[in-house]
């Protein structure tokens, strides 16, 4: 019996939004892959894809993984638990096709795919059993705070990174503890996001940041902002550095 | 008297160390810029330029910004502080004067440039003279998590990022409540760290990596790590997602 050839997986980071932070590893990756994939909802198209079509060969395999319908069930429901985990097994099952028969699959990312990425629910299914590779990305943080010229931390400053899905006790007791805080997944967290700023003394201090690095990119002092709507892709920053010498008014993103 | 020509400050993220993780950002960046700068020691090459370094023009103007001499000084002592002040507003005014000349100024900075960067002492200084814009760049965490294929956090998870300065105390507090740790300026503090984490029962899942992406990279589980000699370039990384699929044995960087 020949040894059977096997294939390569890739997390690829795509960075923040930005076209131009993609890595020149990660550049070298797409022309190597014989497959892309990228997860996606029904109905709309991948972001990450968006970011990094550019440097797509015409002869390239792609492979959208579709995440199943899921808005009219509950994220605590066990069927959508149970959903979720089924959906996972089959995507890694078709990526574990394309390595059995000896193809490199590239793995699209946004930010840096092992940063809660979607990624990594194929990583923790294939990583034993086929030669992996994970190639970091800019983070969405990384890229928001460079575009609205935030220094976020420096010295002795602790960061924390919270999920604004939390519970607001949560978000507020964490907040009152650190330095400096990154809240992702704002979206329709952002009035809870907002009081747990309030009780910490650290709203004036807020700055939100809506599809950093991407076209159409705002940012603005979250006190300054009127209503609660937010995207998916929006981030809120407190920064650190209490010592720094200037207080600089921070200009738009 | 005609408007004079103003120069643009650039905050160029040259990430973690393998020079393929530049952006092609920064790659433009450099190509366009007139004067490229970089922080170093005395004595010492600036690892970011040496991360670069292929990227440079000939007609390029260096402008190496060297540290003065620290080591016999405490750096809690008076004197150190107000001589690195004094070094800052220096390298401040010596960039100003390429900018003011209406020269694109490209600042390096290791990794991403406001997240514990030399480079943020000369953003706060200039940021409001001059026009300025931050590249940002692939964080060292991004790159050592990645170089071990260890899935940092996913979903609900808190991510608590914290200096090795920091003292022992402060060290296992925090330890003892986040989901997920990164620990950054190892060094000297590396017995500190390890008790910290044995403290709060995190040392098994530790996570050390030196000089990750770089030629020579290393990681291995802190507790199979036998001396307590760590370089500047050292990480210690402690995993979040308790809930994941499968619990897979990371391999080496
Ligand atoms: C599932 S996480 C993925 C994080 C990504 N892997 C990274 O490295 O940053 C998605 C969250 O990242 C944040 N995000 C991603 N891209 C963003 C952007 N361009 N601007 C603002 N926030 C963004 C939002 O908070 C969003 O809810
Ligand atoms: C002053 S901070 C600079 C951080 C950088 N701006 C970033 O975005 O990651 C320097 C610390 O970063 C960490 N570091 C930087 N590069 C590293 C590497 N290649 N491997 C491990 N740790 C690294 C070390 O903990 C080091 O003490």
């Amino acid at each position: 019996m020949n040894a059977i050839a096997k294939g390569r997986l890739i997390g690829v980071g795509t960075g923040p939004g930005d076209p131009e932070l993609l890595t020149l590893k990660a550049v070298r990756a797409l022309a190597e892959a014989d497959v892309v994939a990228h997860f996606a909802k029904r109905g709309n198209n991948s972001n990450a894809r968006a970011i990094v079509g550019a440097h797509f060969r015409p002869d390239l395999i792609e492979l959208p993984l579709l995440y199943p319908v899921t808005t009219e069930i509950d994220k605590e429901h066990s069927d959508y638990r149970s959903q979720i985990a089924d959906f996972y097994e089959e995507s890694a099952e078709r990526v574990a096709e394309h390595l059995s028969a000896g193809r490199m699959v590239a793995v699209l990312s946004e930010g840096d795919p092992l940063f809660y990425g979607s990624y990594m629910h194929l990583h923790v299914r294939l990583a034993h059993r086929f030669p992996t590779e994970v190639i970091p990305g800019v983070t969405a943080m990384s890229g928001c705070w460079s575009a609205t010229g935030l220094p976020i931390v420096q010295g002795d400053d602790v960061l924390t990174v919270l999920p604004g899905t939390m519970s607001e006790f949560e978000l507020t007791r964490r907040l009152a503890d650190t330095d400096a805080a990154v809240i992702m997944k704002v979206g329709r967290n952002l009035p809870k996001i907002r009081r747990a700023l309030e009780a910490t003394d650290k709203l004036a201090r807020a700055v939100y940041v809506e599809r950093g690095t991407m076209s159409g990119g705002v940012s603005m002092r979250l006190a300054d902002k009127q209503d609660d709507k937010a995207p998916y892709f929006a981030i809120v920053l407190v920064a650190g550095w209490s010592g720094r010498p200037e207080a600089l008014v921070e200009s738009g993103a």
